[in-house]
């Protein structure tokens, strides 16, 4: 078969071929979603990607992966790209690119258009399925680093949320804790639906009770803001859905006079480098970034060498960390 | 009218372009009032908004940025590609790398064959002048965030690690260290030579003594591992070359039995997040990330507009920022 091109997708769609640029673009807002979905479908019918000829795989040939995560300013992810970046062989580079909730389709789009063999997305997709789907029919590879249990045209890596928050919850409770706040983000990642849903459960199971606080993001700065709201709880302990979170929370009680943990329990999650190395260090829950990064990469070239293979998912196990920012109700 | 740029602010004022992005920031100190009036003056007089040039190029046209820096484990440049990409408009994607030492050449070719208009670089070019020479003749826009003098063929935004240094230096003289060691990588970036230079050289100008002790990189995990050899100096102060070596150093010497500061000053350098929610709270010297991220912004996209425009540099003030880990000699 031939290669594909945007004026076959065009003459499929019924419609121009700069209607077909422009929507596949992302700059198609005066179309209708009807001309819009039949140039989505004219595209995916017949499999095709922009700049083709730059794309197929011949041996020895440089391979470009797509990396997307929510913010470069949170050193977890910072680290992940990181650690990709210095584990991968000299054929392979790695584009990265920074989505927030609500833009990681689009930015999708933008990396196809920049000749990516495979995506790994570490942001929250709007549609999952019919991403997955739509790359799937171009031959792009694409690993998820979220546990979307709808998504099945997708290969997916990701450490148990469901366990972390667990793991948080029996920690709290084996101290004593009986009120503890739940702070962060009001806008949930599936990740983070399923570390709140289990951490909620454990405690409410065991009779304890949870208060929440929304914070803008998950960053220092949030944390530290939230400081007063999470005083006025009366809780006895803190449950930051990040350590960053964490990191600004403590900074912010400290600064209202109340000590960590002597005053209030606080916990992490990440367990980033910095957990270890802020005063006092955090007690959180290790998601294994090193393994997350590898296999991540192993599978994303796994499918882009091997499109038809069967799905792949790779569930780690999390782990407690236990450090000095957590104590017993005395 | 079409759209009004930075480039005819200054064009109007008489002044460079990089004059009108620090006056119009609020970090005109340096320059005269009359010089500041009569930016204002031509910025009312044409109406110009400042991230307009973003929007200039043709009307709906997407641009694609490579964005290239050394490590996003460093917080430093985390922020600097987050703050790039939340200050930019909807038509820009940033398509960001990571390359060492000896990597960002081939990176560059990495980035142009996925279609970049532009770079901006902020690793270290092995051949910075063949580099910039062959993307001007492919009309591809450079910003090096490097101060390289030999550099003609590219725009540069920098912070100035010569007064950097400088302000190192005289704070840890005013304190009264006559021995200080000088923590950092052996292999140094343009930068960093400055920004060493100008420490030794105001240090050794007033007879203090400055012992050196390299690390493997700029981590805090490279910053831990020194401190031993970083104690048996018997200095009085440390200046490590970025935050991240700072905090690590702070934290192997606190396992040694050293208080900081009170046995031993330590200072950092960048003033990222960290340095003010680390206990102690770092004294650091702070680069204008915000700043160099939306100039460094402003500049790819205006030479991507204006190929031809003669070349713009913009070089920020540093700033000592003092805390909690520096102290005067008892």
């Amino acid at each position: 078969m031939g290669k594909v091109s945007i004026r076959d997708v065009a003459s499929l769609a019924g419609v121009s071929i700069a209607t077909v640029s422009q929507v596949l673009n992302g700059k198609g807002t005066r179309f209708s979603e009807k001309t819009k979905a039949k140039v989505l479908a004219a595209r995916d019918e017949i499999g095709y990607v922009p700049n083709a000829s730059a794309r197929s795989l011949k041996q020895g040939a440089r391979i470009l992966v797509g990396v997307v995560v929510p913010s470069l300013r949170n050193p977890f992810f910072g680290d992940l790209v990181q650690h990709m970046q210095e584990n991968i062989s000299d054929n392979i580079s790695l584009s990265i690119m920074t989505a927030r909730q609500g833009q990681a389709d689009q930015t999708v789009e933008t990396l196809v258009n920049s000749g990516v063999h495979g995506i790994i997305m570490a942001s929250q997709l709007a549609k999952p399925v019919a991403v997955a789907s739509s790359l799937k029919k171009r031959g792009i590879a694409l690993v998820v680093l979220e546990n979307h249990d709808e998504l099945l045209d997708a290969d997916a890596v990701y450490a148990s949320d469901k366990k972390g928050g667990r793991l948080v919850a029996e920690h709290l409770l084996a101290l004593g804790h009986k009120h503890v706040v739940l702070l962060g983000n009001q806008v949930y990642t599936d990740n983070l639906q399923y570390r709140t849903a289990s951490f909620k459960e454990t405690m409410l199971a065991a009779g304890a009770k949870v208060s929440e606080v929304a914070t803008r993001n998950l960053t220092k700065h949030a944390g530290r803001a939230a400081a007063m709201a999470v005083s006025i709880t009366q809780a006895t302990a803190a449950f930051a859905l990040n350590d960053e979170l964490a990191i600004g929370l403590i900074s912010g009680l400290n600064a209202h006079g109340i000590r960590v943990p002597e005053d209030m329990s606080v916990i992490g999650y990440d367990d980033t480098d910095y957990a270890e190395f802020f005063r006092p260090a955090l007690t959180t829950v290790e998601q294994p970034l090193w393994l997350i990064a590898e296999t991540a990469l192993q599978t994303v070239i796994e499918r882009i060498n091997h499109p038809d293979a069967e799905r792949q998912v790779a569930a780690f196990d999390t782990k407690l960390i236990v450090r000095e920012s957590t104590a017993s109700i005395s």
